[in-house]
């Protein structure tokens, strides 16, 4: 297998990325195409013991940075480690492609100019993999597309419950819609009407879910449109954070609770490993001709690891494919 | 001071409903009119000392259930204490309406059966007081109107202006639309055309917010759809509920950790406090010729008293005679 990895992705590019690449290789073994400014990316590599790893180095001289517009860095730096990784992914020369750069611009430059959709997908989908304490939850959409329409939202569900089936052993993905009531009937429009779509197809439809059941794993697959799904997962992430500092400045306010916080330490320790987006390490972009993983921006070498072994699995469960197969089904 | 009192409101009814009076008439003195069955509530009443309260008892026949559907209910259960309850406040015989009932029930009762919208409102809207550890945050909409349009969103930034001043003590609210970026532009189609409008308001509008910044206090008011309003604070609740059970579950996991956990134990007590929604009771129903404030269903004593403290705030504040005047001015 040969995955591609932006050097260039991270918000301390290129140090984070290029370990997280020694460590995949390390691991598993893969080939490993480092993509971006070469001498960057050889100054950094000479800092590890690589003779035995199969990295490679692709040279791409721009850079499509975090506060870039994606729409104009996708169409004005087309010598970006994006295109040029997403290119080497459409050419066949490798299976998969990850970054944890500017989501907007790993969008634009799947779709509009490298990987492009898949026949018969109406709108490419960004995909969260939650680690929840009850287990991992793919949830969808959350970025890509703020307004939606029903067909959309029913790709989703199909795409979202492939990939649960072959990254995270799901045979059988129970699909939820997020909404505001579990009854069928609530929701706004779009989740009324989705709600039939969903019904009537060959998923394993659950009906709608709150978020409180989300969050407790009553569903493999949460479908909603992106904005709604956008504030769902920054609601986790915000409140998570919020309420555990919150906890940590408490527990440090008197010597006794400090103590106790000193001994409850590993019990801390094992819910924020349970927790941890890192080693998720990112999610797809569901809809385009490839493998494709966005990590996030604060990404460490760890979390780039993580998202490689995300990238090495969708590719292992032939998931560009199954869409293909799915959506050609759809349409007969 | 008269605020009736749903007797027949929460989960339990009339339990924790007349322990919540009594401490509220114990605290403030105030006249609460007690209004659901009569025989019942003389029953949970004979439980207290109440020679020097003043509590008064007004019959109605029907109950308006939890799981009975909101409509049906408002038009057939005319004697319930919701019709009765509000229709003292309409009459002028009462200052405000708290209940932990239903609260599509209340929306239906009040809207089209009782207080109904003050004039120029063009939706009435359901707020929560967000108990955050940096201060109460006023979220709206979170459950009224599903699909909105952005001149509801316009007002609803009004209304919940006019309650953060008159409740909260905030003489210049910062007014936030709840988006999923906080640059301009960023949002689905209601948001970006809302900024439009609330930028050319007169309201302190500080811009798009997106939710972990408004779970830590960076705005007083939260404006949304009541939708994504709805999904914002039930991930909020499920997300705090589901990592507090599992780190309570991790300490216990060891005899270590477990004790740890409990000498940390009044840290995490000063925590729950902060954030207990029981503290702030409920939210009110805004946009009716009326105050009318709505508990949670599993509203305990201290629950319901919490509530009626915000009646009496409401009242006190005169915040439906602030919103028509505020929306006189708008529409002149």
């Amino acid at each position: 297998m040969r995955i591609v990895l932006d050097a260039m992705g991270s918000d301390n590019y290129p140090a984070p990325d290029i370990e997280g690449a020694v460590l995949a290789a390390r691991e598993w073994g893969d080939e490993i195409i480092l993509v971006g400014r070469e001498s960057d990316i050889r100054q950094e590599l000479a800092r590890y013991d690589t003779a035995s790893l199969k990295l490679e180095i692709v040279h791409a001289s721009e850079v499509i940075e975090m506060d870039d517009k994606p729409a104009w860095a996708a169409r004005e730096k087309k010598n970006s480690s994006m295109h040029v990784g997403m290119g080497l992914v459409r050419a066949g020369e490798a299976d998969g492609y990850v970054t944890a750069g500017n989501t907007g611009g790993v969008l634009a430059v799947a779709t509009l100019h490298t990987l492009r959709r898949i026949r018969g997908v109406k709108r490419p989908v960004l995909v969260a993999i939650l680690p929840m304490p009850a287990g991992r939850v793919v949830a969808l959409d959350i970025g890509a597309n703020a307004d939606c329409r029903p067909e959309y939202l029913l790709q989703f569900a199909l795409m979202g419950s492939i990939y649960a089936r072959a990254v995270l052993d799901c045979a059988k993905p129970r699909v939820a819609l997020l909404s505001n009531g579990e009854e069928p009937g609530k929701g706004n429009t779009l989740v009324k009407e989705t709600y039939d779509l969903l019904a009537d197809s060959d998923l394993n439809f659950i009906g709608n879910i709150e978020p409180k059941e989300a969050v407790t794993g009553h569903a493999d697959v949460v479908v909603s449109d992106g904005f709604t799904g956008n504030v769902f997962i920054k609601t986790i992430e915000g409140t998570a954070k919020m309420l555990t500092g919150f906890i940590r400045d408490e527990i440090k306010a008197s010597p006794l609770t400090a103590v106790g916080g000193l001994l409850a330490k590993p019990a801390f320790g094992r819910v924020a490993r349970q927790v941890d987006p890192f080693e998720v390490g990112g999610g797809p972009l569901l809809g385009v001709n490839g493998v494709v993983i966005i990590g996030h921006g604060r990404s460490n070498g760890r979390a780039i690891r993580s998202a490689i072994g995300q990238a090495r699995k969708a590719v292992q469960g032939g998931v560009v494919e199954a869409i293909r197969t799915g959506l050609a089904k759809e349409h007969k």
